[in-house]
C-alpha cells in the first residue's frame, strides 16, 4: 500500500491507451476507443474523476492524486487511500446492497477505481440547493445509516473478523489526520488554512473563545479517535450523496475508518441542517417554508427509518458477542431496553458530530456550496450566524437533546434570526 | 506470530540444556548448568513460570502455554500472546520507568521471556491476606496507571505511532476474548465454567435477572471492545503487583491492550475493595479496622496520585494532537477545566471497571484467594455478598460518584452487612 512507482496520473488524452487493455472496461465500453468520450468531472478535494462514455455503456473512473487538490502539492496524501475505499465499497455493498456503486475494477497501484456511473443522478447538494425534493432519500439514508453501523459492529460481527478489520484500517492515517484537524481542531482558532466570511468575525471570536465549547469538542475528538465501534463512511455529506428524483445512492468513501456508530447520522444531519439555513439565499419567500420544512421532515424521517431499521437488526441480526441473547431473550428477558440505550448513545454522539461539523463548515478549510453560493455575503453572514449558534448549542447541550423533534424544533427557533 | 512448529515446553529436567546456550542468560548465571537450582512456581492461569537460581543471580522464565492452564487442553490458547506480552514491557518499561521488572531475553517462537527476579517481592495478593501493609504502594500503582494511561494515548502519542500501535496489538484477538466472557459476559448468565459460593445462590439469581444491571455490564463491554485510549495492562488485580514492605513492582501484562484509561485503576481498585471485604475472613476484630482503614486509605491515595501525576503530565507532557495547546495556552486560556473533564470521564468508566471485576470475581471461572482462601463459606459468603452488592451499586450509579472519597464511603456502609 505504498507509493508505487509506476503510479501515473491519469488525463483525459491518455486514459483510452491506459484503460483499452483492462478487461471489465472493454467487455463494457467494447474497445473502439475512437468512440469513447472522456470528461474529467472531479470537483472534490482529492481525486481525478473521469466519465468515460461510449455507445454501450458510461464508467466512472476514479484515480487518487498524491496531494489534495484543492491545496495543491504542499499537502501530500497517500495514493493508498484508494485501497481503503475500495476496502470500503465492499463492505458497504454487503451491509447496505444496492446503496453504493457497483464497482467493476480496482487496480492499487494506480490507486484507481473503476464503477458504475450512475444516471440521472447528480450530487445531492445541488439538488438541495435547486430547491428540488427526492423522494425517500430518509429511508434511504436512514438505512444506509443503520444497516452500516449495526453491521460493521461487533451487535454483529464476529469480534476476531471485526478485530482484524480495524488492524486493517489502522493503516490509514493520513485520512482520519485531515478530519481531526479540519473538523476537529482547525475552526476553533486562527488555523492556517481557514477562511470565513467577514461579516462573521464578531461570533466567530466567541466561538473561538469559549473554553468549554472547546472542551467539548476535544472530547469528542477524544472519541472519534479512540473509538472502533464499526466502519463510518466518514465523508456522509450531501455531496457525497447522488441522488435522482427518487433515488438517491452514496459515494465516495475514500474517509472510512473506524469510529462512533453516530458519526455518519450526525455529519448528515449537519449538511441537511445547513441546507435548510441556506434556503433563504437560494429562494423567495413563497416557496422557503414549504422547502425548508420537507428538508425538517427529511431529517426527522432519516433518524426515524434509522431507529426502525437499526430495532429490527438488533432483533434478528444480533449475532456478535455484545448484548448476547444470553443474558436477555435465553432468560425470557427483553432487551428492548438495551437497545433504545444504545439509540441514545448513538444520539448523543451524533449530535455533538452534528454541531462540530456545522461549525468547521462555516470556518474551516472545505466550505459546502449551500452558504458558499450566496454571493452577497450581507444576505450569506446572517445564515450562516444561524449555523454557527446552533451548532454550538448543539454542542453544549447535546445530553438535553432526547429527541430528533428537539433537534428540529430548535433548528426553527434559530431559522427566525431572533437568537443573533 | 503463528504457533511454531518448534515449540517446546520447558520442564525444570529440561531447563538448563535449553537455555544454557542463550548468551543473555549465560552472562548473568553462569555456564555451570550443575550450579543452577530450578523451581517450576507458576500459580496462574495460562504459563509455566520457573526460577532459575545460580550463585551468581537468579532469573525468571515464563513461557506461555498453548492451553488455558486452569482448564486444560480443552480450552487452547496461542502462543503469540508472548509476543504482545514482550510488546507490552517494553512499553510500560519506556512509560512508566522502574515498574516492571527488566527484560533479558524474548524468544517468540518458543513464547518465552525470560527476566528479571523480583526479590525480595512477593505476590500483594498474599500481603494482603496476610494483614502487611506495603509503603509507597499508592504512590507507585497511581503512578503507573497515570504514566502508561497518558503516555499510551493521543494526549501524548503522534497519532501516526498510536494508530499504528493499535494495528499492531489488534492482532492479539483470544485475549480480549478472554475478558469480554470472563469479566463482561459469564458472570452475568449460568455460564458453563463459573462457580460460586453455594450460600450465595439467591443474591445471583437477583444480579442475573437484573435487566438494568447488565445492560450497563454491556454497554461497558461495548466501550471496552471498541475503545483505544490508550494500551492498557489489562489485568492489573493484586496477583499482577509484587511488593516488599516499601516496593512495588507490576507484572504480568499479557492482557495489554488497547482500551479505556480508567480500566486498570477501576480493576486494581476492585481488587482492593475485594481484599478490604474479605479482610474479617482473615484476622482478629483488634486487627480489623487498622488493616481495612489502611486499604481504604490505599485506594484513596492512590487517586490521589493517579490525578496529580496526570496533571502533571497534562501539563508538561501534551504533545498528541487532543486538547492542543493552539486552542488553550496558546490562546492565553487554561485547560485545566478540560483535564478535570477527563479525569471525571476516566473515574466514571473506572467505576463501572470496579464494579464489574468485583463481580466476576467471586460469579465467574476465576475467583480471587482473598475471598477463596476463607474456607467456612458461612463466614465466606456474607462477605462475598457485601461485594457483590456494592459491585452492583457502581455499576448502577457510576455516574452519581464524583469523587473517590463517595466510594470509599460507600464501602464502609455495605462493611456493615446492614445493606443486605
Amino acid at each position: 500500500m505504498e507509493k508505487a512507482s509506476n503510479y501515473q496520473e491519469l488525463s483525459v488524452d491518455t486514459i483510452a491507451s491506459r484503460l483499452k487493455t483492462i478487461d471489465a472496461v472493454t467487455s463494457r465500453i467494447g474497445t473502439d476507443t475512437s468512440k469513447w468520450q472522456v470528461k474529467e468531472v472531479g470537483d472534490g478535494n482529492l481525486n481525478l474523476v473521469f466519465i468515460v462514455e461510449a455507445p454501450e455503456a458510461t464508467l466512472i473512473v476514479k484515480q487518487a492524486l498524491p496531494y489534495v487538490r484543492l491545496v495543491g502539492d504542499s499537502w501530500p496524501l497517500p495514493l493508498y487511500r484508494a485501497y481503503y475505499e475500495h476496502e470500503a465499497l465492499v463492505r458497504q455493498q454487503q451491509r447496505a446492497p444496492g446503496t453504493v456503486p457497483e464497482i467493476y475494477y480496482f487496480n492499487n497501484e494506480q490507486a484507481l477505481i473503476i464503477m458504475e456511473f450512475l444516471q440521472p443522478h447528480i450530487i445531492l447538494r445541488g439538488k438541495l440547493i435547486a430547491g428540488e425534493k427526492v423522494a425517500n432519500l430518509s429511508e434511504t439514508m436512514g438505512k444506509f445509516c443503520a444497516r452500516t453501523a449495526f453491521r460493521g459492529s461487533e451487535l454483529s460481527m464476529k469480534s476476531a473478523d471485526k478485530k482484524a478489520d480495524v488492524g486493517l484500517f489502522s493503516g490509514n492515517v493520513e485520512i482520519p489526520a485531515i478530519t481531526e484537524s479540519l473538523v476537529f481542531t482547525d475552526p476553533y482558532y486562527d488555523a492556517e488554512m481557514n477562511h470565513n466570511t467577514p461579516e462573521l468575525e464578531g461570533i466567530i471570536k466567541n466561538i473561538r473563545s469559549n473554553t468549554a465549547l472547546k472542551n467539548r469538542v476535544q472530547k469528542m475528538m477524544m472519541k472519534f479517535a479512540s473509538n472502533t465501534e464499526t466502519m463510518v463512511h466518514g465523508d456522509l455529506h450531501s455531496g457525497s450523496i447522488m441522488s435522482t428524483d427518487n433515488d438517491s445512492r452514496i459515494i465516495d468513501p475514500e474517509f472510512a475508518q473506524y469510529g462512533p456508530m453516530g458519526f455518519d447520522i450526525g455529519m448528515l444531519t449537519a449538511n441537511f441542517l445547513m441546507a435548510y439555513f441556506s434556503q433563504p439565499g437560494h429562494r423567495s419567500q413563497a416557496d422557503l417554508s414549504d422547502y425548508q420544512g420537507w428538508i425538517l421532515a427529511t431529517i426527522k424521517e432519516t433518524f426515524e427509518h434509522f431507529y426502525a431499521e437499526f430495532r429490527h437488526l438488533w432483533n434478528t441480526e444480533r449475532t456478535g458477542m455484545l448484548y448476547p441473547a444470553s443474558l436477555f431473550e435465553d432468560q425470557g428477558q427483553s432487551s428492548a431496553a438495551a437497545c433504545d440505550d444504545v439509540l441514545d448513545h448513538i444520539l448523543q454522539d451524533a449530535i455533538s458530530i452534528c454541531g462540530i461539523e456545522m461549525h468547521r463548515r462555516v470556518l474551516s478549510l472545505a466550505h459546502n456550496a449551500d452558504f458558499e453560493s450566496i454571493e452577497d455575503t450581507s444576505i450569506r453572514a446572517p445564515l450562516e450566524a444561524r449555523n454557527i449558534m446552533m451548532g454550538a448549542e448543539l454542542i453544549l447541550n447535546a445530553e438535553n437533546i432526547k429527541d430528533i423533534s428537539s433537534l428540529t424544533s430548535m433548528a426553527e427557533r434559530f431559522n427566525t434570526g431572533e437568537y443573533l
